[in-house]
C-alpha cells in the first residue's frame, strides 16, 4: 500500500513541489494544511509528515508527531537551542529527520568539508565560505553556510565557536587571523542557493561548491527521507543518514 | 636618452618589481628611497616619479612634484577627499596619473562595469561585488571593489553614495533592497587580487571578473604609465587614459 | 488593441513558456501550431509570429512571413548560409529579428566581448570560450559560443575564420598558437546554458560569463522582441537592436 | 647531518625552485645536472634524488637509483606503460615516490574525487573535468585531469577505461552518454594549473577545484617527499602516502 505523506505548509511553492514529488514517487498525499489548518487531524491521517513551515511551530509539530507516533521530516530552519531540544526530546519516541538542507549534494558537501578540515591545517590554509541566495532571503550567513563551517571545525577537532567566525568583513579589519573561518553573503535575483568553501594557502587553493538549480531538489530529498524514515527506530537523523554517508 | 624614473617606496617587494620593470623597459632608475629618504633630491634627479607609499605622504609628494615640475605616477590608496583635492591641485601644474590599480585589465573592467550598469537596470538586476585578497590586507572592501561600484553607479547616472552600499552582510538583514550595490570580501593565503561583479535577475546572471596572478602586473602598468605621462599636458589622469580607453 | 502573436512550434516546453509570457505581457495568443499545423493560416491570423522550430523550416516560414507582410521573430539555430540568405531576402519586405539567443544578457555579452577583443591584443591575451549545456544538446560548441568568438574577432578587426578556432583540444596539440580562439564544451544534467569568455595574459585574467537559470528567459526576450518589431521598418535585426545596444 | 638531495633537471625554472626549497628545508643540495650531466656520479653523491626531467630518461634514472640504492622522487609525466613497469621494478629495491602532481592539495583532490564518485551514481550525475594551463603545454588533457578521472572511476568501482572518456567534444556529438567522464582543456597565458571536477544532476551541481598559484608548490612538495621517503621500505608510493591520506 502506498505511503501516506502529510504536508505542513502546503500553500507555498514548496508545498506544490512536495505534492508533485509525492505523486512522482508513487506515494499518496494524505493531506496538506497551511497556516490555520488542523494539524492534529493531519498527523492522524498520515504515515509520515513533512514540515516546511516556521521555527515558531516546530515545537508544537514535534509534540504532535510524538503523541501520534508519526515519524517527522523537519525542514524548518532558524530553530533556537531550546526549540532544537524539544525536537530532540520528541525524537526519543519517533524517528525524526531534521536537516538544514534536503539536497543530497549538500550532505555530501558537509562530509567533504569535514575531511578537508582534517587534511588542511589552519596554520597553512585559510578557510572561507561564500554563499549566494535570492533577494528575498532575510538573514546571513545561510544555515547551510554555518553547517559547512561546523563541518570544517569538526574536521579540525573543534567546534565552530572554538575556531571562531569572521562574518561580513567591512572597514578596517586588520590582517586576517589564523584559525577563524570567514563568511560572506551575496544576494540577488532568484538564485536558489549556492555555497562555496575555499581553502587557500600561499601557493594553492582548493574549493568545493554546490549549486541548487531548482527548489525541487529539496522536495525530492524530503520525499526520499520520508520513505527512508519509515524503517528507522526512534532517533534524530540528518540527511547524511538518509543518503548513507553518516 | 633613456627616461629617468625615480621610485618612492623602494624598500618593499613592489620597489624591487618596479626596478626590474624599469630595466626591462629600457629606462633608467634615477634613484629610489624608502621611508626616510631625501624626497626633494629624488624629484630633482628624475624625469618622472612613481609613488607606491602611503596616503599620509601623498600630499607632500604631490607638492614636491608640482614644485619641481616632475610628472607623478601615484599608486597610493586610501586617500581622503582632502588629500585627493591636494593631488588635483598639483595636477593643474603637472600631469599626474592617479589610479586605484595599474593592472591594464582592471581599467578595462571599470569600463565594462560602467557599460553594464547602463544596460542592466537596477529594478531588474541586482549588482554584487566580491573580492578576494591575501591575508595581510587590513581593510575591506578593496579600493578596486569600490571603484567597480562607482563605475556601475556612473553607468546608472548616479554616484555610489546615491545608489547606496550594502557591505559585509551579517545577521538579520531583511530582504535585499532594490538599488544598492552589495560588497563582500574574502581573505586568505597569498592571493594577489581577484574581483567579480555579478548582475543577477530572475532568470539570468552576467558576471565580469579580474584576477591578478602576480603583483608584477602593477609594476608593469606603472612603468607604462610613466612613459605615457611624459607626453601629456598638466591634468589628472587615470589608468584608462594610459591604455586608451577613456 | 492587444498584439496578436502566433507561435510556430507550440507543442514543446518553449511553446508553453511563450504562451505564458504572451499572457503576462498583455498580448493575445493568436494561435500556435506544432509540426503539422497550418502555417499559412497562422500567419494570416497573427500580427507577428514567433518561430522556435527547426532550421529546415526557416526558409518556408520566412517566405510565408514576407508574403503575408507579417513581422517574424526567428529563434531557430543551425541555419546554413543558404538558409540565412533566404531569411535576409524576406527581411527586405518585413522586419525580422533573428537571434542566436533571446536572453537580454547574452546580447550584452556579445557587446562586451567585442570591446574586450578590441582592448586586449592577441599577442598578449589568449581568448578562450567555455560553455556548459544540458546532456541532451547534440552539438558543440553552442551557437552562442560561436557568436562570442565572432564578437571577439570583430573587435580585433577580423572574422572568426581569419583568426581561427581551436575547438575540442585533445591529445598532442603542441603549444597554443597566438591568435586563434579556443572553444571547450561541457555537458551534464539539465544545465540551461552557461558561457564564459576568458582573456589570459602572463599576469592577469579577465573573464565575462553568462548563465541562464531558466529557459523562460528566452521566451520573455522573444515576446519583448515581438512588441519591439512592430514599430520597425523592413530589415534584419538582432536582439542587440531590441535592447538598444546596437 | 643534513639530507643530501640531488636534482636531475636542474637547468630550468623548476630546478631553481627546487634548489631554493632544499635550502629552505635545511637540506643540502648534493648536486644538480642538466641534460648532459653525469647521472651516476649524482646518484653516488646523494642520499635521495629528485627527477623532474623527461619520460624518455625515467627508465635509466630508475635503474641508476636501484643500482646505487638511492631513493627516488619521480615527477616526470607522460610515461608509457612499459616505462612505468621499469619504474615499478626498481621500486622493489628502493622506495620511489612517483606522482602526477606534488601539490599537496591535488592529492586531497584525488581522495575527494574518489569519494564523490562513490556517492554520486552515474545514472543521476554526469561527471565533467575541465583544466586550464599555460600556453606552452603541448598535450591535453593534463595528467592530473586524467588522474581525477581515474579517481572518479575508482569510486564507482571501475576503471577509467571501463567508464569511458569523452575528451574534446566538437561538432555533432549526439546527446551525452550516461557513464563516460567528459574532459575539456583550456590554454592561455602563464596559468600554472587549474582543475575542476563537476558532478551535475537535474537540479544540483557539486564541484571541486584546485588552483596552483605558483610552480613553487611542486618544488615544496617534492622536497617534502624527499624527506619522507628516507624512512620508507622499498615500494612504489604516491603523494597521497606522503601527506598521510593513503
Amino acid at each position: 500500500m502506498a505511503l501516506r505523506i502529510g504536508i505542513l505548509g502546503q500553500s507555498g511553492r514548496m508545498g506544490q513541489l512536495l505534492a508533485e514529488e509525492i505523486a512522482a514517487a508513487g506515494a499518496t498525499l494524505a493531506g496538506g494544511i497551511g497556516r490555520d489548518g488542523d494539524a492534529p487531524a493531519l498527523f492522524a491521517a498520515s504515515d509520515v509528515v513533512i514540515d516546511f513551515t516556521h521555527a515558531a511551530t516546530a515545537e508544537r509539530h514535534a509534540g504532535l508527531a510524538a503523541a501520534s507516533k508519526t515519524p517527522l521530516i523537519l525542514g524548518t530552519s532558524g530553530l533556537s537551542l531550546a526549540q532544537e531540544a524539544t525536537v530532540a526530546e520528541a525524537a526519543r519516541t519517533i524517528p525524526v529527520v531534521y536537516a538544514a538542507s534536503f539536497a543530497p549534494g549538500v550532505s555530501l558537501l558537509f562530509a567533504l568539508a569535514e575531511r578537508m578540515g582534517a587534511a588542511l591545517p589552519p596554520e597553512q590554509y585559510d578557510a572561507e565560505i561564500v554563499e549566494m541566495h535570492h533577494r528575498q532571503k532575510v538573514d546571513a550567513p545561510s544555515g547551510t553556510a554555518i553547517g559547512l563551517g561546523r563541518a570544517v571545525a569538526r574536521g579540525r577537532g573543534r567546534t565552530l565557536e572554538e575556531v571562531g567566525l569572521e562574518s561580513g568583513r567591512d572597514g578596517h579589519t586588520g590582517p586576517r587571523a589564523t584559525g577563524p573561518i570567514g563568511f560572506a553573503a551575496l544576494r540577488g535575483g532568484q538564485v536558489v542557493g549556492e555555497h562555496s568553501l575555499l581553502f587557500t594557502a600561499g601557493s594553492e587553493q582548493i574549493t568545493i561548491s554546490h549549486r541548487s538549480f531548482d527548489r525541487r531538489v529539496y522536495a525530492t530529498g524530503a520525499v526520499r527521507a520520508a520513505h527512508w524514515v519509515m524503517a528507522q527506530p526512534p532517533g534524530l537523523y540528518d540527511m547524511k543518514h538518509v543518503i548513507g554517508m553518516a
